[in-house]
């Protein structure tokens, strides 16, 4: 069987161009050949990267153009705001240059124009500044494309670790009030479809994290496991779905315990981010499951402090550009399966 | 300089004697010269051995015997109860067992006559069956070394990472009334005299994981941060103790960071036990900080399940006879300065 290809570029926004999107892109380019990454372009505007990348960029006006120019210059399709940009120091100019990049990403994705969408890091601060509503970039793309943010479920990887925090950015105090048998119900059955569809796994093992100490020990330390957890995935396993739990959080990221499933489902944010980014700090990936569309980003900030230095690491980069593949790919053989 | 010897054997409890203890402290008598394990005696019934392990054991009456015997076999105090030992299915008399021999172990580290005191794991809901009314093993010593249980600290290690839960096995939705500067306050002092203490450190480095998603990104995310863990911390702090946080729990356990403090404070019990076994599940050893003796403990249950399969593996155990040998050492030329 011949090495499957993508018939299409990948698009990757810049995100907020005084952060390390820039830096990381360009870095990712120069890995082209040693990291095996298939042919992508930019989309930003074509100023932003000399301040913070000393590497050859070429303007381009159809993503097709990239494949002609990817073996010499890093593509960009331009997004014009004028930019004067200062690493490090945001402006409301880049945030509309990220905004917008960001929307021709989404767009070119859609129509069938970019195998696949990886997004660059963006500051909430910026974007809200210039009028951008959403609570992040996942909950945009899902609206953009038509799919309701409940639908569209965040997972970040690492080489042997998936997990998917059930809630996110909400006080602690007030993830149980939250968890309930539907919240959970779909968070499971999103993340084994985004498993078959992105990953190519066929039937997906699902690990539910307890939400109490000891998933609380029957009863004895809490009753969210009895009470809402334990109906939710019994009720799953009965549409046919590999579901096991509620697992006692601490012994089930452990190398062997990883082994038994491919996706854990954490009930809040440090839960699942604990874990990953303790292994995977730096080549961990963010994807939306539940899209029409890939969407991969690197799991990490604008870094806005270190921006301009040239100490950025492109690692999450890469490994983002590397999983959009291959899922387009898993897509691709789906879809003419 | 020569290299520093204890003077007096270890103490270690065999536990349940239906559980893994006994094949775990045979099988770390077994590994004395490969790992370098200082002299130590078990605490236990005679008869709990051989029903797990294959190993000679040697009766002894006095502590200091431990020194005369150990080259050749395990030696061990007697506590008589009459046992019929069946590996993996507990029973009354061998919970009167585990009962008295942590209590006779306890006798000898306050007595002087052991170096350290180890305890091997026992089953909670035996020893509740026979009158034991505290939490855990941890209050019990606590108790019997007429230290307030809110001074003995609980603490997990593993080769580069000691963690802290100042709450533990209660329900995670009750975790943020159960925090206060107090209870901060106390962890964090208790903390850094202990790694004083046990391990040498002479200006341990604490660092406090918040409480919230990122440490509650400045309130946005819960106050907790604000209004409890700032001000408990700058009066640490202003004490003279090197305190950093609250931190963003997710991005402090990876390596790099972990080489910047000397332990980890963490609220609840999956924020700290989610790191350490994710990294050091077979290895890891609880410390009790805050005592007039040295315990230690291996970082698991009786584990009934494997009981008697001789798979268990001891490598928890060995560490903890070393990091009681460690901490033991170092008081002594503490207390000899």
């Amino acid at each position: 069987m011949p090495p499957r290809r993508l018939d299409l570029p990948l698009a990757i926004s810049v995100g907020d161009p005084a952060g390390i999107g820039p830096e990381i892109i360009g870095k990712a380019w120069e890995a082209r050949k040693s990291a095996d990454l298939p042919p992508f372009f930019a989309i930003g505007d074509m100023g932003s990267f000399a301040p913070h990348w000393n590497g050859p960029v070429v303007k381009i006006d159809d993503p097709a153009d990239s494949f002609a120019h990817f073996d010499s210059a890093l593509p960009v399709i331009e997004v014009h705001t004028c930019l004067s940009v200062i690493p490090g120091e945001p402006d409301l100019d880049g945030a509309h240059c990220a905004y917008q990049a960001l929307e021709m990403a989404i767009g070119f994705a859609r129509a069938g124009s970019a195998a696949a969408l990886v997004t660059g890091p963006v500051s909430k601060t910026q974007l809200y500044a210039v009028g951008f509503t959403h609570p992040g970039q996942t909950e945009f793309i899902a609206e953009r494309c038509g799919v309701s943010k409940n639908n569209a479920v965040m997972m970040l990887a690492g080489p042997d670790l998936r997990v998917v925090p059930m809630t996110t950015h909400i006080p602690l105090a007030s993830v149980a009030s939250k968890l309930d048998g539907r919240l959970i119900r779909q968070r499971l059955r999103a993340t084994a479809k985004g498993l078959q569809r992105n990953f190519g796994i066929e039937n997906p093992r699902l690990a539910v994290a307890g939400f109490n100490p000891h998933a609380g020990e029957s009863g004895n330390m809490g009753r969210e496991e009895i009470d809402i957890f334990e109906p939710a995935i019994a009720q799953i396993r009965s549409e046919g779905f590999d579901v096991v739990g509620p697992l006692s959080a601490d012994t089930m990221f452990h190398a062997e315990a990883r082994s038994h499933y491919d996706a854990a489902l954490c009930a809040y944010h440090d839960q699942a981010l604990i874990p990953l980014k303790t292994l995977y700090f730096h080549d961990a990936v963010n994807i939306t499951l539940g899209l029409p569309v890939v969407r991969t980003s690197p799991d990490h900030g604008t870094a806005f402090g270190i921006a301009g230095q040239n100490i950025a690491m492109p690692h999450s980069m890469i490994a983002a550009i590397k999983m959009a593949e291959m899922a387009a790919l898993n897509r691709q053989a789906a879809d003419a399966a």
